[in-house]
């Protein structure tokens, strides 16, 4: 039995982290303060085009991607795994390297189910950066944890579809670079339950969609980035725009989650993992009461616990990579249950101990702490609540020792 | 023994309750579209004045004010408490009572301390509810939660007073109402530990003050109140607007920590208990899976979870306000230590489990959920973080049992 | 609003504390010596009797009993929680003072619904603390905190009724000074179902009647009291055994659990209440790694988190007491399910935290706390799991709330 | 990067699997049996003899030792994990392997330090199960956890050390089977620090050793294995009978605890990992209030969390094994701490819930989960409380990261 490391992902696990520390880091400030101080908070701050630059220059670029020879880096989820937790160490990390959701998951779903020509419409001008896309599924009136319950109709009329429906938390909506949407409805109301939906292209300046408002996170609209509330009103896409056949958007949705939460969840561990060394370098620094706290005790333990539940995190995420890697996502789908539950968890409490070390400043724009933890919150719902998750994995781990 | 409530706060209590009804609770949507629409989101929305003037009219004005004749209510702490839970129940509650802080603890200051011109041109203003103002203490530089770390330079020269230092976090300060700071410094360096600080009173339109930003939470900058952090540079204002004498800064600070902290929890305690009413009417109108999220069982844990301790903070918080009204801040210091342990935790728990039921709109700007939880979350460190409450609590305990 | 306490209850309180200080915690040693060494480890220790004299000659006695005027003290539940409180200070204070489970609840079901003969026969002797009593309710075989799943047959044949079935947990049966069994059964299986169960004397020696083993709880058979499982097969007692009417049992049972539960929690509470003073002495005496752990920051925190949820828990029930006191146990039925979620875990918290601070010692016979842990372990179960009185609690608060 | 097994390693699980299912679980009730109905509860149930010859002739004997050739299995510490999880599983598993605790640790210590004629003497006889042995460490007048704080005294006289000193906790003392005790104290009181202490062996029939007195975890005294306190009086042995040098004490202590760390580490995941099992097929049989509780979805989520924070559990402990194996103890400390840190608190929260499940039966002797409850409370005392390796790591990661 061994844990082992192979030589292309600690390399490349190498130069993510260099690139980190020598651009990324010393990025942020820039970031956020173009947003502060731009006429337009939703304009794009340069920085993160020039980031981006200099990841591709240095073919640190699309490492996520398996598949599509000449774009994919190859690599396995527990290969890629160890770099997403890197890259969401920062909030601007992910799409630095062209790693962001939700273009992630909308590239794997074109390099997996897309026509030719979607592929060189959209897919090309994703893997290379040039525009951004997002995902609109969720919607204000259902459960959307229960993917069956999306009401969206798309409707075939002649050569086209079209779509009428309400969307919200559609992530990424608002960005100017946005010119896609994979949108999920219904196409077949009586089919059967799994089988009534489908996924569909719509491009952003379609007529009929209309982005509403941002959705706010604890008050903040996290622009220029953004979740909107999205609506449909007979919005019109040719019949080509269909992705894969009618019937199979719960499918595809479904073949989105594997990888997604493994992302998801190892961008969490990461901002865990950078919340501690910004607790530790701070209680070191700073003194309350005549000592350093970093000599307090209950200091300590709230390190101690913390550095615990990362690593524990860390390896469960890594073993989930590994075995959606040996086999399907049906095989994994109880430890891909297991991370959603935990690593949102762990990483919000890890967080809220490190701004508890921070006073104030722990909740202010001074560190990247508050959007760390609005993250975390949020993960905690996407995809359907921790509940939802403990259920099923309850009921299924009843049936494997008591079925 | 026996647990009763006086016919005077029993008649307020209800009054007070149908005024949230039938006017508060429906402010909050135009109140938070002002901000967002508004040419200046740091303008005061109408609908919180015309709320005051309703108030103000039928009596409801000042509640928490124990002394000053003709303008406090004259209750005790134990019978504003459940009054303070009411307001707080809605994030403009406490201030279209013109309750709310940093202007309660300002205004028992000037009312115990102040000179009689200090009342007329403050005091009075404050108690009419024509102006604002703000609690200056918290520096970014040293742990504040330590009250005698404070740095901010108060200098005698000739008939003034010369102020230098930077402070944030001053809750308030942006508000264009906001007319007067009370600005805590050192007058003595060279004194014991104790008596080196002193307040005074200084104009925010005194040369030499500047808003440089506002400090957000979670992103979210809180107009149009606001965290400030604010700078004075040479400052110069009349010895005359001294509170109290050179030396007393520490003393005063710590008058009003009990009924601020009393305050605080029982507006938290009212943002939890709506909390959970909102849960109730969520779960049981939300639909997943087939069945009514009321009819799940870790839902209804969740809620009997949160009722309990809610209840239980209740009551520690009241007994805590009585313990206040039999003795003073000394007598009630550990009780008073264990509501702002207890209090803004459970708060944040809570609410964090209603945001849960409420999926994606729990964290959103459509429910009020997501203020309430930067509040309770803003609360674990004001005044100091938990840590510190526990370890000087802890160390009480030991004494008395051990001593 | 006040919190006040009656001269008579303060007195009594006074009165109950100074006796566990004199006699009752110095006989703790004996108690458990006497278990260890005699020949018959079920035989009872003199000093309990010793200390049952003395409590009665100084008029600390039955003090439990609300009703019944020779004998009751006429307190009500709030004036009697406090010194519950104080005597479940110790595993023998309730005993010393004729106020144990399960005597207390046989105590006020005679009273209440005994007949003549029933009291003469069994209530007085129990009021006189010469003999004691068993409550035989819970069954292995089903979920017995569903009280209408209790299988025990009682059938009626000529002026007998004729018992069967098999029961567990029976709390003191095994005590040799144990005479009496209430024994709950169905005498009419196809009435309604809370019409089907009736309550019955059973003298322990009635034939039939054997005590199967001692449960025991994390391997200790807490003799001389003892938890029996006890069988009955074909054991006939006379009709006039019956309490109240047939079919009444239900409700009979219903009717002890409110200020039982109000007993169990006030109990659990002085146990926490003290587990926190050693703990205090334990940390001030103990000196670890070159310091007292006494001030150790996290076992500082330990202390103040205890004190905040002992007290916290002694105001609920308190609470709970008042509300049974104001109305019926269905008024107080939210509040006496609360307490029953709170103070049990609270305990187990508590003394755990207590356990650690003591080191191996914390586990052993050297101290009260493993006792104290197995007591609130077990009242986690009695009369019905957490869960069970979360999910009705839950149920209730909903419909309070969104009815 | 890769999680993979050796051939060896799983085909030993498989075998010591199969082992636990066809002869361990089974005895488990015999040997239970014999403790409650013999003569003697301290002897021996003859079932775990027969369980021993069974293994040792299937070769399934001393796996957990790596080195010393004829007799150790030579399995890496990463191998040999899963198979003390196994065996974890029941209280009487790993005997039956002859893996148990503390000769596993004494044979390890044997095996490295012993002479020739030690190692003839008492570790041929461990390793052939034919005797057992205690290691006196542990003592009540000092905290322990600080092994530098050990007083018992062992000076030289002549050709002999005499040993005086009080320890408690000695596992396995009062087994009729140990002859032979390891004991640390202080040979040179004067010497620096951490080589002020030896470790001797000390037969268990010398004069002047006392078995005092039972130690007993919750009123149980975990016959026929126990934990004694031990007297010695005036203990003469050969200087011979030293282990390594004077002043090796510390060291070789050291030496122990990572491997007997994972050990513990591990059997605790077990025990967890089979009262998840226990508590599906519970909750899948029970009835109560009209569905079976594994429909609950609180008792859902409760298995829910617990298998996710086993398999957390479970990985770190592999990786703590691991790093032990690639590296010194030294290396492996702040993993080692973490595991020790970790898993007794999770064992014992996961039991926790399973006694839960199980109704008061659940804290009975008619399911295992008593008594591993009370194992995993005693090693969160074990090698020192958890408090205290927190603040080790705390420190630790304080340093790696802001040092």
């Amino acid at each position: 039995m061994s844990i082992s490391v192979s030589a292309r992902a600690e390399e490349l696990r190498a130069r993510v982290e260099a690139f980190m520390n020598e651009h990324v880091y010393a990025a942020e400030e820039a970031y956020k303060a173009h947003t502060e101080t731009a006429d337009d908070r939703w304009s794009i701050p340069p920085i993160i085009e020039e980031l981006k630059a200099k990841a591709k220059a240095e073919g640190l670029w699309n490492l996520f991607l398996a598949e599509f020879n000449d774009y994919g880096a190859g690599l396995s989820n527990l290969e890629y795994a160890p770099l997403a937790e890197i890259m969401g160490r920062s909030p601007i990390g992910a799409e630095a390297f062209n790693c962001s959701a939700p273009d992630t998951g909308n590239m794997e779903v074109l390099a997996r189910y897309g026509t030719e020509e979607q592929k060189q419409k959209w897919l090309i001008p994703l893997l290379e950066g040039e525009i951004r896309s997002a995902f609109a599924m969720t919607e204000p009136a259902v459960a959307s944890s229960d993917a069956t319950n999306i009401q969206c109709s798309i409707k075939r009329d002649g050569d086209d579809y079209v779509i009428n429906g309400r969307k919200w938390w559609i992530s990424g909506a608002p960005d100017p670079r946005c010119k896609i949407m994979i949108v999920m409805g219904k196409t077949n109301p009586d089919a059967p339950r799994h089988q009534q939906q489908s996924q569909i292209l719509v491009p952003k300046d379609t007529p009929g969609v209309t982005i509403l408002r941002p959705m706010k996170v604890f008050g903040s609209d996290d622009a220029p980035h953004g979740h909107a509330e999205v609506l449909f009103e007979n919005v019109r896409v040719p019949t080509s725009n269909l992705i894969g056949q009618e019937g199979e958007g719960f499918a595809i949705a479904q073949g989105r989650l594997g990888p997604g939460r493994i992302h998801h969840c190892m961008r969490l561990i990461g901002c865990a993992q950078r919340a501690i060394e910004l607790m530790c370098q701070r209680v070191e620094s700073r003194v309350a009461f005549g000592k350093k706290l970093s000599e307090q005790g209950s200091i300590r333990e709230d390190i101690a616990k913390s550095i615990c539940e990362v690593e524990q995190a860390r390896l469960l995420t890594l073993k989930a990579a590994d075995k959606m890697d040996k086999g399907s996502y049906k095989d994994a789908k109880d430890i891909i249950a297991m991370i959603k539950i935990v690593a949102p968890n762990m990483a919000q409490t890890v967080i809220d101990r490190a701004m508890q070390a921070h006073g104030a400043m722990g909740l202010s724009q001074d560190t990247f702490l508050a959007e760390a933890f609005a993250y975390a919150r949020t993960v905690r719902l996407a995809d359907g609540p921790d509940q939802v998750h403990m259920n099923s994995l309850g009921k299924q781990i009843i049936q494997r020792y008591a079925g």
